[in-house]
């Protein structure tokens, strides 16, 4: 059976990744592919609770626990529900994964960036194709203000918190291009959900290339079956 | 002001780490030290919430994920407990800390032992002495029968779980020797109390020995005061 292909979608907030990966899911569904659409902190039932400690005031967690207690949540979601989807043949996508953990908790927070990086290794779970929302603070506030849900611990963080944010996503989507599409999400959704369209359909002639030549022996890139 | 020193006792289950840490922080009061006995999983406010978590059967954890939680409450105990003490000239007197880890998930649950060396690196407080208490099976299973008190999700594993971390904490105690000290557990709490206050005199020379070059401008070991 193939295996699935997992894709994240990463960005600020109002950037909207979960009206996108909502799109996504629909268009891959249409496709005939069968598809999770599932969201960090959480997506599996011991990351859900540990999403409550995050995303509360319960704790004023210190930067190095926070940072762990994020990768904590996120192996328990790769090994409980990732990991089982990929290996069925389902697609994965998924609303935020470790580059919002570098986003938010290293260039957000000042948190230990080397150390986000060595964790994120740890886990060995790489997206096939990540697509970074990227809005100007004006469209973001305007669709959150919008939204009228109640604003967790990290929407309600200040202008030059989300600032550092949105620059450490641009960061991390021009270091790493063959993973990353830049995409300007400060259009209508449905501009930006076909710019996701085009962006994949590139990835995946390029991750089929890559297993065809992995079948045939040549050792292609460890995706999304690299495990722990 | 003086550092303080950063002590830790480990061992399975009705090894007598808890007396031992009592018996050893009321002896240090005794002779005029300020003394802090805590305990992991635990110490501070978030970290025992993730204690909860840990030690219940609410979720039942991936072994990755487990590691890393175990290494969050971990990060918190440290900045919010430990280093705090030990930059007041407070010594800390730790019932469990990384060690425990190493021998529970990576020797007694098959957890990855690299990852968990990575994990204490990453951490970065190392004990100034830790105190291995090794007991029979049988002098273990009589202590916790004659206890009384509820089992938790590790004291209720099997034999063969307990005999696997049993072994794991000689083969730590063996491997650092110049932190380690292996204690024969199986005597009366007076006599392993005694062995206890008799090494960590050695100890304490030989911290204040490197303290003491340290000053001098030659580079001393990185004990407590390493930080992430």
């Amino acid at each position: 059976m193939a295996h699935g292909r997992f894709i994240t979608l990463e960005g600020g907030e109002g950037a909207g990744k979960s009206t996108q990966a909502l799109l996504l899911a629909n268009a891959l569904e249409a496709l005939g592919v069968p598809v999770l659409r599932t969201r960090e902190p959480g997506g599996a039932p011991g990351a859900e609770a540990l999403r409550d400690l995050l995303l509360s005031d319960r704790c004023a967690w210190s930067a190095p626990a926070e940072t762990l207690l994020h990768f904590a949540a996120r192996a328990e979601h790769v090994e409980r529900t990732i990991k089982p989807a990929l290996a069925l043949g389902t697609w994965v996508v998924c609303d935020r994964f470790a580059d919002s953990t570098m986003a938010y908790q290293g260039y957000g927070q000042g948190a230990d960036r080397a150390m986000i990086a060595d964790l994120t290794r740890m886990i060995g779970m790489v997206p096939d194709a990540t697509f970074v929302l990227d809005v100007s603070a004006e469209v973001a506030a305007a669709r959150l203000h919008g939204r009228g849900a109640a604003a967790d611990r990290y929407e309600r963080e200040g202008g030059a918190f989300h600032s550092r944010v949105a620059k450490g996503f641009r960061a991390i989507a021009r270091a790493d291009p063959g993973r990353c599409v830049l995409i300007d999400a400060n259009r209508t959704e449905g501009e930006v959900h076909a710019e996701i369209m085009r962006a994949l359909a590139g990835v995946i002639r390029e991750t089929r290339r890559v297993e065809t030549r992995t079948s045939r022996g040549t050792r292609g890139r460890r995706r999304s079956g690299a495990s722990l």
